[in-house]
């Protein structure tokens, strides 16, 4: 099929240009001796994560049980849980894996995750291997102090059937220009040394320091003992990496296939996809406008989304739009359109080579 | 199932709200003599459409063609397309419908549209009743004068197996404080006597005219001639709907259940839901603040969202709140929520009567 004959809204997504893209990262971090372990609630698809894993990513990140055991049934062997477990529900389910042979760690901030996560371990005679997270300024999660930390290894090391594995953190504030990632790149160090080192004097084995995040992935050998990252959006880029100056426009791989439904109002265009297709994320860089890139029209500017309409204002452009026209859009915040959508079409040359079920979609539990 | 049993994050429907709140919007269309044909966008559940019906209306609206063919799958006869359709791909799908005897309106603002619906309806020898767009303000779709509504009219009864049944408008601005909404109403109503009077004046009955939106609903006998409203989110209201004053808080029949997963941060607890489980779709009523309401709580602020953790700003709180504790939240807005998710849990007096799947979520086509 060509790309033409697509339905719309469809996602589409060039395989040249991820392959690029991944084989890109995998090199960074072989160079970098820095294990990669994407996360995979960018795509949610098990062919990009075994592609990912083929081109030398250790394993893979997930956020929630139900994303990993789709993964899980695809073949994937090594998986960290970068999300604190603290229902026996989901750490009986993560227990299912361990028993399935699957290596699962996860990252934890609270009594209350290692004592279910050393409970569900116990039922099934396995262990899981647990990471203490720090925040360092995002403030989400994430211990406050080097002496939390501590106390925290502390009682992992006094459970059974888990293990301390080492730090895990998330610098989710660096999503901003280079130069303000540089003043809190110093503060965010000072974090990772203090932990690291009362960890040490304590007598811990700091084997994991997992960091990382797509804005901050290529800058990751500045990160003190940093020894894997946790990118996601690499594979593929947006508009919100691309005007933060993380990507560029050639490497974005996936596009938001739309028709023009209406120029009936002067002045506007108005696409067959809003909220519903590529989800109301902002742009989070830049001046944080607009739902969208045209990368053919800098003129037009989409505005407003409803939610199954998308609002271009045309008034600027030279493009005399007309009911029917195509236009392939690079989304605000990809993770976020991929998970609208139950399926992808993968294109080479513009011709769709395969369809992709977006497997790990809705997968909140 | 009792409601503390479900695993979070989840959808929960309280049955006894819903069910009122059905009765009471049938029984105002009834008294004002309007007719009432819900949009299912909103929930996109078969069973809440059926009792819709049941509970009075004429039939349902939709935006896209599937979505149209899952409701028919579940019994509905009477679909009005509330969206421009002008591709054959989808003219053709709605054609498939006409032909399994459902009623299949459409309302456009295009000869595109037009053209390409004539043509699928005489595949099947069957007709399209269609409705002409006006625009009254929003500036979304819908053609911009008179003139032109009585042109789109004459294109449709020169074309085969399409007619032309009336007029369509969607007060999409009127989204807005109730003093504010009498200012624009008189505009309104001035578009919708001009664009009347124009179709009668060439001679065209006008047997419908279509429109309303959620915030206006209860207006609707304030608008002129109008014979139909199509409002989506009266079963079930959210905090933009409360915030507007547009609905109770009592009224408000669907909460996302979330699990406070984290409060290592000082001031901050952390759910278990953010932008994949709630949307990031923001507060259009109020301050504009906020991803969601804690009816017990308005000392706290729900701050920000991550993909899967929402952020809780708890400063302000008397709460003590603990890592385990549960919080059942009233989302920004409840069409773009439910369409996060594949099931639901309808309760009654805190206990599941059933979970119904999200039949017609992520029909984007």
């Amino acid at each position: 099929m060509h790309i033409s004959e697509i339905d719309t809204p469809a996602l589409v997504l060039d395989l040249d240009i991820m392959e690029q893209n991944i084989a890109q990262m995998a090199a960074y971090c072989a160079r970098a001796r820095i294990a990669l372990r994407p996360h995979i609630k960018t795509h949610k698809i098990p062919a990009i994560a075994r592609r990912q894993i083929a081109a030398g990513a250790i394993g893979i990140t997930a956020a929630k049980p139900s994303e990993a055991a789709i993964m899980a049934d695809a073949g994937i062997r090594d998986i960290l849980i970068a999300y604190p477990i603290v229902s026996d529900v989901k750490a009986q389910a993560l227990a299912a894996l361990l028993e399935q042979g699957v290596a699962v760690s996860v990252s934890i901030d609270s009594v209350e995750a290692a004592a279910c996560l050393s409970a569900a371990a116990g039922r099934v005679h396995q262990a899981f291997s647990l990471l203490v997270e720090i925040d360092v300024g995002f403030g989400r999660c994430g211990v406050a102090t080097p002496r939390d930390a501590v106390t925290l290894a502390r009682i992992i090391e006094s459970l059974p059937n888990v293990r301390f594995a080492g730090l895990m953190f998330y610098p989710g504030h660096m999503f901003v220009p280079r130069a303000e990632q540089d003043r809190l790149l110093a503060d965010v160090n000072a974090k990772l040394y203090a932990a690291y080192d009362a960890l040490t004097s304590a007598s811990f084995q700091v084997p994991v320091v997992s960091g990382g995040s797509s804005p901050t992935a290529l800058r990751s050998t500045e990160f003190h003992r940093l020894t894997e990252i946790r990118p996601g959006m690499y594979p593929l880029n947006d508009r919100n990496l691309v005007t933060g100056g993380f990507a560029q426009l050639s490497q974005c791989a996936l596009t938001v296939l739309t028709t023009v439904v209406s120029t009936a109002v002067k002045g506007r265009a108005i696409l067959d996809g809003g909220s519903k297709t590529f989800s109301s994320d902002r742009l989070l860089t830049g001046n944080g406008r607009g739902f969208g890139l045209l990368p053919g029209d800098p003129g037009t500017v989409f505005y407003n989304l409803s939610e199954e309409h998308g609002h271009l204002d045309i008034t600027n452009s030279p493009v005399a739009y007309k009911v029917g026209d195509r236009l392939a859009i690079i989304p605000n915040h990809v993770c976020a359109t991929i998970n609208m959508h139950d399926s992808i079409h993968a294109v080479r040359q513009q011709v769709v080579e395969e369809i992709w079920q977006v497997a790990a979609r809705g997968c909140v539990r």
